[in-house]
């Protein structure tokens, strides 16, 4: 997907988000906003929106003099998480079909968004749980999917945030453990997931879990490391979680299952939806075995 | 009132409305959109939000080339305000107070304001209408109001949008016309009310009508004419319409009364109450007999 001018307004709106939530001086909000602005003034319209926001977080995070600013932000919600998922773990188990809740929940999770909105609070996730449990889903998908796991040799589980972590546990619990390997962030940037956060959501161990040795929030696969691109490209299938994924991978000729809770327009329009809708879709670019 | 870093994604996003609303070539659009992102790198936040509006509106125009893009979205406002207040002049005639009906309409009439919301349809002047006279108004700054334009002199009336004036004209008729001036602004500027659009609505000839001499989107008194800031000083009472007078003329003392259908969550908080209030407050700047 690539970047709209409707992106811009909202990737300064972000950056002031997480100027504020980074540093209380002022002085240096205003001076940063200003150095955001001239970097998005050459904005390159072909390039996806993570791509913008890898490079005006590089900025905040340089300017700021601190490499992983949503630190505490990422633990508290992972913590929230744990709390959240251990009521949930035992409706799972008894659930009629546990495969499509712990879908539902897996993007449930997806709601701990920092980059799409600024603060997102316990209620906030406890809602989207609520909604996502009731919302329609096309269970055709689901259908699809559940084929595709259980036939897949290699699955590859991009991750988004840290705390949605927690929630993808939930999922990655339905899949053949020794199949699956699950990608974070090379770096800090948002609250997007780390190997700290894979760890605290105990998939370390659990299942095979490697870094994408990027600091871009989305899966741009240029600035990946060679390790990353290598079971990306053995993968028979991806499972993609959140926007910055979608908006990176959704060109991309594989076999991708995209969990996305739509935060915003631009997504909603390129995937035929609303703002909030909870979506489970194959990846439409993909032109092989899919 | 001062720009806050808050307006800056707002302006954003209100000029790319603009760009969209005024020519269809899109390279255009993402051109205008790189200068209005430089232009506002260098935005300086002692400035109202209007005083950088004006200067992006500049910009738009000249890169344009049109001197009045939003001239047939104007006439637009104007003809659907007409038919509205056509219904409407009976219901005041019959109001147990005509002058607070007046006044509730005047304020509903403010939601047509093409630099907040870029599309403003006829079901949301209803809505507004409906809203506004039944909404929670200050019943006492009413009574002052009243009060005030009994023993006024000279008032002021500072007009905001096309449209709208011709729900002005309905407050407007409520007041001693002999001592009444309207101003509307020198220029065209995004959808706001110029002499054409006082005269569509009829003040010409019924009141004392003049322009500001300004293109700004409010009333920055030293970019406004000689003539405007001599009327402006000679006033006893100013009636204010809109945000961007709100926003410009809010700290200045001098007694005034704002009349503002609230579109932002920066002047909300100025004002104390929600984003959709409507609002008629007395300046707290003013320290002279007010």
């Amino acid at each position: 997907m690539k970047t709209f001018l409707d992106c811009i307004p909202c990737i300064i709106r972000q950056s002031l988000d997480s100027v504020r939530q980074t540093t209380a001086d002022k002085q240096m909000h205003e001076e940063i906003m200003k150095e955001v602005m001239k970097l998005t003034a050459d904005i390159r319209t072909d390039h996806s929106p993570p791509a913008i926001a890898q490079q005006v977080h590089r900025l905040i995070r340089e300017r700021i003099d601190n490499p992983d600013p949503y630190h505490d932000l990422k633990q508290r919600s992972n913590r929230m998480a744990v709390k959240l998922c251990a009521e949930l773990t035992p409706q799972i188990r008894s659930a009629v079909d546990p495969f499509e809740m712990a879908v539902r929940l897996a993007i449930a999770g997806n709601i701990i968004d920092l980059g799409a909105k600024s603060g997102v609070t316990g209620d906030d996730v406890k809602t989207a749980i609520s909604d996502s449990l009731n919302a329609k889903i096309d269970s055709s998908a689901i259908e699809q999917m559940k084929a595709e796991v259980s036939k897949a040799k290699k699955i590859l589980y991009l991750a988004d945030n840290a705390g949605e972590i927690v929630f993808d546990r939930l999922l990655i619990e339905q899949l053949p453990a020794e199949k699956v390997t699950v990608a974070v962030r090379g770096a800090p940037v948002i609250n997007d997931a780390t190997i700290e956060d894979a760890d605290f959501a105990g998939l370390t161990g659990f299942v095979n879990v490697i870094d994408n040795g990027s600091d871009c929030p989305g899966t741009i696969l240029q600035t990946c490391s060679e390790l990353f691109r290598d079971c990306f490209a053995r993968a028979d299938l991806v499972i993609s979680k959140g926007q910055g994924n979608y908006e990176t991978l959704s060109d991309e000729n594989k076999n991708i299952f995209f969990l996305v809770k739509v935060k915003c327009q631009i997504v909603a329009a390129d995937l035929n939806c609303k703002v909030g809708d909870i979506i489970l879709i194959k990846s439409k670019a993909c032109k092989s075995y899919c």
